[in-house]
C-alpha cells in the first residue's frame, strides 16, 4: 500500500541529529541526516548513486557529505559538488533526493512532497513539549508493525483496562458510564472520552490531590498518524482545561504520539509525555519515564506485533473485521488516510502528481 | 500442497491443555486451546475477528475465552457472546472457527473437518499409552521439515544402522538376512522387518534376558502420519506378541509417532515410548527417555531438515528420486495421502466439499 | 542472474580438503569434497538421489562416498557404485554430478563446465603462492553480497584512501598524480596504477629502505572475479619488476584475490597475501596476515555489504548509477563477464550447450 507523502514525518528528536550523519527510513525511503555549521538540518538519500554506499557513514567536509566508499561530496540540495578523482568530472546523474525539512517541537520534521508544497500548518499544536510550564520526557522504540495499527491502538483507548491495568489503565474503570464522542474536522478526528468522579490512573502519579476527579482523555488524530492525547484530570464538575491555559486546580499530562511508518512492516514510535503537577520534581520525571515506556513498549507493542502476525500479511479489510462502536475513530482514521492517498496519486490536482 | 482435512491431529498430551489458553499452530491453522470449568478441551481458531489479537494471550472468565485486547468473549462454539463496550452489540461476523476434539490416549485430538464428520476410529490403537502393565515416557519437539519427510524416515528403517548406531540400530544388523514385507490394508500401511537371532539393539535397555532373540519390527501408519511402531524381542523361534497381551518372555517396547504439520515447512513431533520390562524402574524409565529424545531429536532431526533444506522447496517428484526397494513403505504413504488430499477437494463427495 | 560455467571455481586451499568429506556451495550448487587414497580431490553434487541427504555428513569407505542416511555409495563419476539393501539393485538415476578438479597454487579449482572442456590456462599466474622466494599467508571469509561488487571493489582502489586510512591506503596518497591506465587483452582486464615519490603504505610493513619510493599498482582480472594484485615499490625512477624475477631492491607484495560466488546473493573470498622482503621474519607474517585481515574483512566487508543491502536486490543498470573515470575497470569487467554468460547460454557453440 502506497504511504501518505503531502505530509511531515518525524525523523527523530533534534538533540538526535548533530554533524555526524545518521541514517533512518521513512516510508521505506532510505535517508541520511546530518546538521551543519549554521544548525540547519539536512536530509539526502542515502544511497550514493555512484556505487551505493550509505552516505550517512560518511563525513561532513565544509557542510558537504562526503560518501565514505570513494569520497564524491553531495550538498544540501542533493547535487554531486565534488568528484576527487581524474578529471573530476561530476555527472549529471549524481545527484540524490533531498527533502525539505522542519524543526519544531523539540524534533525534526522531513516533507515527503508528492504534489503540494511544505505546510507547516499541518503539524498537531505540539506546544507543551517545549512549553516551560510542562515537565517533558521524550522516548523512541520500534514495532514490527505496520503503522496503521497503531491508529488503531490509539483511536480506541478501551484496550486500557484490558492491557494496561496497572499503567494507564483502571479495571475499575469498566465499570464507569464513560461518555465518547467522536467527530471530524476537515482531515482531523477529535476523540473525546469523559470519566466522571474516577479515581485517576497511577500515569497522574498521585499527583492530584482528591481521591476522584473527573478524567477528559480527549485523542486527536492528524493524517497519517500523529496523536495529540489530551489527558487531565479536574475537581468534579469543574470544566476541561486547554493545553494552553493550564492552572492548578487541574493536573494536565498531554502526550505526543507520533507513528512514523519505517517500512510497510516496521513503525517508529516517537512519544512525549509531559504533565504541570510537580515539575522540577525528577523523581517523579524518572517515574513518569518508567511508566510511559512501560506502557507503550512492554504492553503495547507486543500485542500490536501478534495483531499483525496474525494478519499474515493481508488486507485489513480482506479480513472482514467484526466492528464495534469503540472502533469508530480507527475506522475513521484509515478512511481519511486512503483517501487522502488515493487522491495524491490519482486525484487532479494544480501542479500534477 | 493442500493438507489432509477429514483427520486427526493432535494438538498436545492431555497434560499441556489447561484452563490457561495455549496456542498451536497445526496445518497453518492459528489456533487457542483452553480446558473449560467441566475438564473439557475447547479449541477455537487463535485470532481475534474484531482486531485481530491472539485469544490464547486472553484469560477463560465464566467458561468463554476473554480476548485480551479489548475484551470480546467467545464460547466454545466460537461465537461472540459479550461485547463490553458501548451498546454492547455484537455484530454477527464476531466469530471464530471452533474444532471437534477428542481426548484420547493421555493426548488433545482435533478434526480438521473438510467434508466428513469426526471418525474416531480413525486413531491408530495407542491403548498402551495408558495400559498399566507398559512403562511410558511421553516427549515433544519440533522440526524445520515437510511432515512427509518423517513418514519416509518411519517407513523405512534401514537408516537405524546408519544414523542410530549406537541407540535403536546396530551396524551389526547391516550383515543380518532381513525378512520385509509391506502391504496396505485400506489407507493403512503395514510394514514388518523381521530379524532372526539378533543382538538386542541398546533401546531394549538389557531388559531381554538371553544375549539374541527375533526382533519384529512392525510399523504401522495411518493418514496422514499417524504411525506405531510395534517392536519387540521374543525368544528364538517363538511368534510374535501383541501389544495387547504382552507376557514376561518377551519384551515389548511399543512406541508412538505422532507426526503433525505445524506449516508446510515445519513439523511438530509427538511420541510415546514404552516398554513391558521392570516397569516400575525409575531409571529405566529415565534411561528409556533420555535415548529416545537423543534418537528423534539429536539424530534423526538434524538429518531430515537436511535433507528438507537440500530440497531447496521442490517438490518431491519434480526431484526425481531415484527409488530402490525400501522405499515402498515410503512411495506408498505417499500415494495414498495424494489421493486422499485429492479426493477431499475435488472428488464427489455426498455432502460436497 | 546466470553465472558463469566455463571457468575454474576455487574450492578452499588444497589443505582444507581431506579424507573427512566438506561441503561447500558455488554458483548456488551445493557440492561434497573429498580426497581419495590416491590424494586426489573428487567432487561431486552433495544432495544424495535417493532422498537428499548431504553426502558430505557421509563417510569414504574405499574411494566411494556413502550417504549418512541409508548408505548409497558413490564414486567419483557420481554413479551410485552400492546399494546395500535388499536385493541391491542400483537405479538408473541414483547419480550425481561430478565436477572436473584441478589442484594448483596449493588450492582446488573446480570446472563448472557449459560447453567447453577444462582449460588450465584459463587460471590467473599465482606461482607465487608457492614460490619459495615469497612469505604467504592465506585466508577466507564469506561476505553478504553479489560477488560482482568485489570486482567493482578491486578494479578500483581509488578507495583505498578513504575506507583503508592505516592499512593499505594513506590519505596522503591523495594528493598524488596518479598515472591510471586501463586496457584488456582479450577476455582479461589490466588496470595499472603508479603513484611515483610515496611514502609506503602499512601493508609494506616497514621493509622498504627509503623514506619513499615508487608504488606500481596493477591489477590483472580473469573471469568472472579471479584477480592478482601485483603490488610492489621499487627505488625512485627505476622499473617495475617482474614478480616472476624479485630483487633485493625492490619490495614485492603481490596478492591473489580470488572471489566465487556462493549463491546470487554471498560470496566466498579467498585470498593469498604475500611479500619478498624478511620471507623468514615470522612476526612479520603475523602482521601481514592480520593487516588483511583487517582490511578485506573488517573494512571492505561492511562496506560492500552495505552497497549491496542498499541496491535492494535492483539490477546494477537498472539503477542508473553515476559513472566516473575511475570505474573503467568496473564497467569493463561487467560487459565481458555479460558478453561471456550471454555466450555460453545462447551464443552458437560446436558442441552446443
Amino acid at each position: 500500500m502506497a504511504f501518505l507523502k503531502d505530509c511531515w514525518y518525524c525523523a527523530g528528536w533534534s538533540d538526535s541529529v548533530t554533524n555526524q550523519p545518521s541514517e533512518i527510513v521513512i516510508c521505506g525511503e532510505e535517508l541520511a541526516l546530518y546538521r551543519d555549521s549554521r544548525g540547519e538540518v539536512v536530509a539526502l538519500g542515502n544511497r550514493c548513486p555512484h556505487r551505493f554506499a550509505p552516505l550517512s557513514k560518511g563525513k561532513v567536509i565544509n557542510d558537504l557529505l562526503r560518501c565514505p566508499y570513494h569520497g564524491l561530496e553531495f550538498d544540501c540540495t542533493g547535487m554531486c559538488a565534488a568528484n576527487p578523482h581524474g578529471k573530476k568530472i561530476v555527472p549529471s546523474n549524481a545527484r540524490v533526493k533531498s527533502y525539505p525539512v522542519l524543526e519544531k517541537h523539540g524534533a525534526v520534521w522531513l516533507w515527503f512532497k508528492d504534489s503540494k508544497d511544505p505546510d507547516p500548518t499541518l503539524l498537531p499544536p505540539y506546544g507543551f513539549i517545549e512549553d516551560p510550564r510542562y515537565a517533558v520526557a521524550k522516548g523512541y522504540f520500534k514495532l514490527k508493525a505496520n503503522y496503521q495499527l497503531l491508529n488503531d491502538n490509539l483511536l480506541d483507548l478501551t484496550h486500557s483496562a484490558y492491557i494496561h491495568p496497572t499503567t494507564v489503565g483502571l479495571p475499575a474503570h469498566l465499570a464507569i458510564k464513560v461518555e465518547y464522542k467522536v467527530r471530524t474536522e476537515g482531515n482531523i478526528i477529535r476523540s473525546e472520552r469523559f470519566l466522571p468522579e474516577v479515581p485517576p490512573t497511577p500515569q497522574f502519579l498521585d499527583l492530584f490531590k482528591d481521591p476522584v476527579g473527573d478524567i477528559y482523555s480527549y485523542l486527536s488524530w492528524y493524517p497519517p498518524s500523529l496523536m495529540l492525547l489530551d489527558l487531565s484530570v479536574v475537581p468534579e464538575g469543574t470544566p476541561k482545561r486547554s493545553i494552553e491555559n493550564p492552572d492548578a486546580d487541574a493536573l494536565l499530562i498531554p502526550g505526543a504520539h507520533i507513528i512514523v511508518p519505517e517500512t510497510e512492516h516496521t513503525t517508529h514510535y516517537f512519544y512525549a509525555v509531559s504533565r504541570t503537577g510537580a515539575i522540577h520534581d525528577e523523581r517523579k520525571t524518572e517515574a513518569m519515564k518508567a511508566l510511559s515506556y512501560q506502557t507503550f513498549a512492554n504492553e503495547d507493542t507486543p500485542m500490536i506485533e501478534e495483531c499483525y502476525r496474525l494478519m499474515e500479511g493481508q488486507d485489513f479489510n480482506a479480513l472482514n473485521p467484526a466492528i464495534i462502536e469503540s472502533d469508530r475513530g480507527g475506522i475513521l482514521a484509515r478512511r481519511i488516510l486512503a483517501k487522502l492517498i488515493s487522491e495524491q496519486s490519482h486525484g487532479p490536482s494544480p501542479r500534477g502528481t
